[in-house]
């Protein structure tokens, strides 16, 4: 059930909302309580994923300004891109990497689709595979979103979901993955940039947006297809991976817990 | 059953061998009679897949040589590397790739190991990849090897096979695909160049070799684990995809095909 914002903005946890609650908060409002309430499951001592994206990036400011008020302390942040890599030494948060720290407690981050069983569609940043490296590696991931990210299945958005793959022969790889999903309609786009070059990833790599007509039925069994193509780095279904969302919408804050979903 | 040198080189195919049938081969020439067997299978208008390492090449320079001899006419080539791609060049082998042509007649490449059912180990070289990109592209794949690449079980040479990942993190990805085979006592080492530095495939990664003590169990099982690591672009365990090996021994040359061994 949702908790209104107005009982949300009464309780002590610094309310970071400065509109009053009876106006209608814009998206970028509700992207800002997903990610302040989350960051409330942050002690002192932790380590921390920092998520990448319009709606992780208010939770890795939000970490940044409860360090420096004292609030928080001795936290290292694992970063999940380059830009929250650069943000976080902005904001004085201490960093390091799963090299060093391979297990994480905490992970937040955005996501571009949630699905009834909290699976996730992640990637539209193109960020996808440190993401899944460091969330991969977590106690306990909590998932931020607005509620236009919900959907009845993924893909149901139809926006697409990224697939990661080498640049070698990528048409090649593009034209297997569209066969994979042929039954669901599946059409295949590379990324562009907006100055008409390919997107290139982090890694150095391509991304292919699969654009589905509906269900891709099963999804472990579609996520190890797409992993045994040859010249796939990764995809941005993430599966079983959330353990809680925190859906912020019109009427209020909902928080679902994975462990109740299966309970 | 081997087939003598004596009986090969007494056939109409071109006898490759300079050296007299009663003196023991080299190595090197055991790989070039394997290669020069598969190169019969070569027929004018094909598309002809380019392996790449020191058994391949002698594949790659017999199709140069039997083009300039007007022997075969309306081949294309795909190559699997670099190296292959110059090689082709140099030789005035036409060559393509997958985007162009994505289905492939035959390929032909050498493999680091091969067991009983023609499962291979490949990527000692480093091209594995682009080589199991092509190879799964192509309705028939012969494997060219002289007889010390055959094993018990994939592993089983002592000499590691390859897992290409990310730069990311290296370490830690390393750290999961150890922990993957512990029960086979595998350890894990990054590849390293001669001159010190990190081996960087053709794809801009690095190569992970796991060394293991014993049989890994069953193979398709393992490739997925392997694969859904998150940091993983792919490993050299080529599975199902041999359709013939060449194997070239002191005693001659044996041709082992898939089918028989199913039938």
């Amino acid at each position: 059930m949702a908790v209104a914002y107005s009982h949300y903005l009464s309780s002590d946890n610094n309310p970071p909302i400065p509109s009053p609650a009876s106006v209608i908060p814009t998206q970028d409002e509700l992207k800002k309580f997903a990610a302040h309430k989350a960051v409330e499951f942050v002690k002192s001592g932790m380590i921390i994923g920092l998520g990448s994206g319009s709606t992780a990036i208010h939770a890795v400011n939000r970490i940044g300004e409860l360090l420096r008020q004292g609030k928080l302390h001795n936290i290292i942040g694992i970063p999940t891109s380059k830009i929250t890599h650069e943000r976080a030494l902005s904001l004085e948060i201490p960093i390091s990497d799963l090299d060093s720290h391979p297990i994480i407690d905490l992970a937040i981050d955005g996501a571009d689709e949630v699905d009834p069983y909290l699976n996730l569609v992640k990637g539209r940043g193109g960020c996808l595979l440190r993401e899944k490296m460091v969330e991969m590696a977590c106690n306990k991931f909590i998932v931020i979103v607005d509620e236009s990210k919900l959907v009845k299945y993924l893909g149901g958005s139809g926006l697409g979901f990224p697939v990661e793959i080498v640049k070698f022969c990528w048409k090649f790889t593009a034209n297997k993955l569209e066969l994979l999903f042929k039954e669901a309609g599946c059409v295949s786009k590379l990324r562009m940039c907006e100055n008409g070059e390919a997107f290139v990833t982090d890694n150095g790599n391509f991304i292919i947006d699969l654009y589905l007509d509906k269900d891709i039925g099963d999804l472990k069994v579609a996520s190890d297809k797409i992993l045994r193509i040859a010249g796939v780095v990764e995809h941005g279904l993430f599966l079983d991976l959330a353990t809680t969302v925190i859906v912020a919408g019109e009427c209020g804050i909902t928080v679902k817990n994975k462990l109740e979903l299966e309970g």
